[in-house]
Order: C-alpha cells, then structure tokens, then sequence
C-alpha cells in the first residue's frame, strides 16, 4: 500500500531535506538526494540503488513514474506519493522537479580496474576542482567525450551535493566516478600503465603535438592555484593549450573540453583510416 | 583638485549604483560600470573610455591607481577617492574591488569591416545567449583563441551587466564585441564572405571534417532551444561535435571551447608545414 506523506515533519521527509541541504549528512549516511526525471532515471539506469522516491500524484501521472522505475532496484512501497508543500520542501530547484528519490551512495570499489581494461582508456583527473557548477558542466563534456573514468582529487565540496548534480544533467551517474586522494589517484593509473598528461603553463607540449591515442589521463587543476607539484612530478608529459589574447585565462570547464575532444578527434582519426 | 566622497546620496555615486543595478541605464545612458584592477585596466588598454574611476586611497595606493591611468583617456579630476563604504555600495562583487568605473559603451560603427579584413577572420556568433556567466566564460575562451570578432545576436540580457563582465575577467574588452541582430550579423558575414558553420544535431558534418583554415564564422545557439531556423538557413555548413555517452547535452561554453579549439588546431598544422 502506497504512503501519501502530507507533514515536513514526517521522518523521512525529515531526512531528505537534511541530505540535501546538509553534506555532512550525506557523508555519515553515505547517501543524497537527486531530483528530475531525468536525473533519477539516469541515476537508476546506472545501478544507484535508491531507498526511496518521492513523487506528488496530482502533478506526475503512473506512466510517468512506471517509466522511471522500469528495471530499477527499488522496494514498491519505498515509491512515496507527498503532497506539493512537502515535494517543494525537499527539492532543490526553484521549479519543482516531478520526482525527488533518495540514493545511497555506489561503492567505488573494483570500479576503475574494470574501467582501465577498456582499449586505450582516456581518463579526466580534476584536482582541487572550487566549484559544484563547474563539476557539473565537465562531467556533461566527459560523458559527450565518452571517458572511462574521472578521478576528483581533493574538491573542494561533495560531489552528490545538488548543485553539481543538477549541473551534470545527470552525467554524474553515468560516469565511472572516483573521489579520491591524488597519490591513490596516480598510483593506480601508473599501476594500469596510464600516460599522465598535466595541464601546465610553463615547460610543456602543445596538446595539439601529443599523442593521446593510447591510454591518457589527462590532468586538470584549481583555477584559481593551477596544478599542484605532486601532479607535475607524477606527470609523464606536460601539456599546454596554445593561447593568444590579452586575459590569458580560460575557464577549467573550457580547458577539460578542449584537451578531452583533441582525445577525441586524434582517436577517431585513428579509426577512420 | 582631487574629490573625497563619503555620502552615497551623491548624484555621481547615485549614477554608479543605478548603472550597476539597472540595464535600464545602461542602456539610456550608453554606459556601464565596470570594477578591479585588471577589468579597469583591459577596458582602458582597449579604447574603452572611462568618465569617472572610483578608489579607496585607504586601500589602494597612487602608485597602483597611476598604473591603471597609464595611456588611459581620462580627464585627472574625473578619479575621484571615496570611501570604504561608498566603495561598497558602488561593487558588484561581494569581495569589494579596488577600483570601478564609470565607462562609455564603444561605438561598434565600422569596427566590423577592419576585423574582417584580417587573414582568414575566424569570428564567433552568439545566438540568444541566455546567461551572463556563460557569455563570460566563452569570451575568455574566444579572446585566448584570437578571435577576430564575436557578434551577440538577441541576448537574453545586456552584454556589459556586472555578472558578464566579471564572468570574462576583462575579455568582454578585449575583443571585438558586436550587439546585433541575426539578420545584420549574417547580412555582413556574406558581404565579407565569410563562410557560416552553424552547430546543429543533424544532417551535419564532424566540425574535424571542415575546413576552418579559411575566413569562417562559427554560429552557436541558446543552450534550451538550439540554434534558430534563420542561421540554419543562413549557414553554408552545419557542423556537429561527434559525441558519444548518455546525457547527449554540453554547456554551450564546452561546445564553443570545443569549436573554436579546432579552428586554432586547423590554422596552427597550417602554419607549421
């Protein structure tokens, strides 16, 4: 029998606004809150377990919700109906999204080995990345530029927190994912025999002039401190994007995605002749 | 004689608030505000002419403030001292700047022709651009690309609010910037002879098939709604960026990294062999 939960009050709804508004939440319960159709289905589709969904019936009919709980692992009486006031309470965004569920976080295991056996896997380090949007906004290039994994070294906030997951449009799950300390990072690219490319202003290669054709990470730092020494010690290859103009400055965002297409373009090259 | 103003209910600090707040001024007054050193300086550097620059002698010393003024068209009694307070109420950013200005917006006139007239111009159009931040961070892209010009057609907004030109870092000055409409922008492309690539999802070449070795403008659209039926009408080529994975969507920024990136990449192999 389906609940149909009216109060803010009610313990579970209690508890999908303190791990939406409260990271430390998310960390201790090793769980968050997604919201949008198609968000959670991304997030379903990818193997995220979710404990629980929210939906109010008066504005997302069954079809709707059948379609995002096909193939899903989720209990049947876990599906809550909420009335507007609660799913406004709970949900992030400013126009309330149809479908709020919570997600325990996916263990991240064995994940990369399997990632890195992938032929010539193309790999995105973020290290020290400031902003949940500009998280976002990679990972939608990152999953465009099909990359095997992406590490997030040392961010500077959570990666499930609602922000990025909204700016992701939901390539946050669709993405082998890893947050991680850096020397954990680069001890296991090296241990897959991963070549390290560094972004760095001085002493380096043109992008343009490597060849990221066989198995590349390809590592990317703060905007506003750049990469740490750690990374360049550990980095086979300096790279750089050649820049003219007068601000000499290119957002992290614009960087990822030009240093993952040239990955991209050198790699269908190679495919078509 | 140099002024100390402490009350912002002067008329000269009143003018700065409201071209700050209100597009409306902006916009009746042809003039903008525009705040820290390097944003001041690049306007300055780049023609733009300042009617009034505001400093706290408290917080920034004449050695700094005579670095900015360096070349710069201003009449000396026109730098005015002010407050800390004043200071505050006159910037946009919540870390208050050292410096702000009072600038004319730069007539566009016949600046277009003599960007054109550049060896195979390689300019970027804009097409209802919906955020302030975006058009930054692609203006920072286009400035370290060396675009010879970039038009924005139907903004959802005005091009020199407080957000885009702190989102630019200065780049908005830097670049040959053109407010117009589609139908002008397109009009003087094909008077110069400027081939059109417009980005679209279908019936489209992989921009790595183009050439953009040759004059060549790259069209990209409003992130929700895609480019509109005129610039596809208008373009001599549609191009699209091969993209694999699930969410099938890039911010607008990444796509014209991505674009412009290539046409750099193109006219480098180009100069090298």
């Amino acid at each position: 029998m389906s609940r149909y939960l009216t109060s803010p009050s009610n313990p579970l709804i209690k508890q999908a606004i303190l791990l939406k508004n409260k990271a430390r939440e998310r960390k201790s319960q090793h769980a968050f809150v997604a919201e949008g159709l198609r968000e959670v289905r991304l997030a379903l589709l990818n193997g995220f377990e979710a404990t629980h969904l929210f939906y109010n019936p008066d504005q997302t009919d069954q079809d709707t919700v059948n379609q995002i709980l096909d193939g899903a692992i989720i209990q049947p009486d876990e599906v809550v109906t909420v009335s507007q006031s609660v799913l406004e309470k709970i949900a992030y965004r400013s126009s309330v999204p149809n479908v709020v569920g919570i997600f325990k976080n996916k263990p991240a295991g064995k994940y990369f080995q399997r990632a890195a056996q992938a032929t010539a896997p193309l790999v995105l380090v973020l290290e020290g990345i400031e902003k949940p949007g500009n998280l976002g906004a990679i990972l939608r290039t990152a999953d465009a530029a099909g990359v095997s994994a992406v590490f997030v070294c040392e961010p500077d906030f959570d990666l499930y927190n609602p922000n990025a997951i909204r700016a992701s449009l939901g390539a946050i799950f669709t993405l082998p994912l890893f947050e991680t300390s850096s020397a954990d990072a680069a001890q296991l690219l090296k241990k897959e025999k991963v070549t390290i490319f560094a972004t760095y202003l001085e002493a380096a290669k043109s992008v343009y002039s490597c060849n990221l054709k066989e198995a590349a990470a390809l590592v990317l730092g703060a905007e506003a401190t750049g990469i740490s020494k750690f990374w360049l010690e550990q980095a086979d290859q300096r790279i750089i994007i050649p820049m003219s103009g007068q601000v000499d400055s290119m957002n992290v965002s614009a960087s990822a995605a030009i240093v993952l297409f040239e990955a991209v373009r050198q790699r269908q090259a190679t495919t078509n002749h």
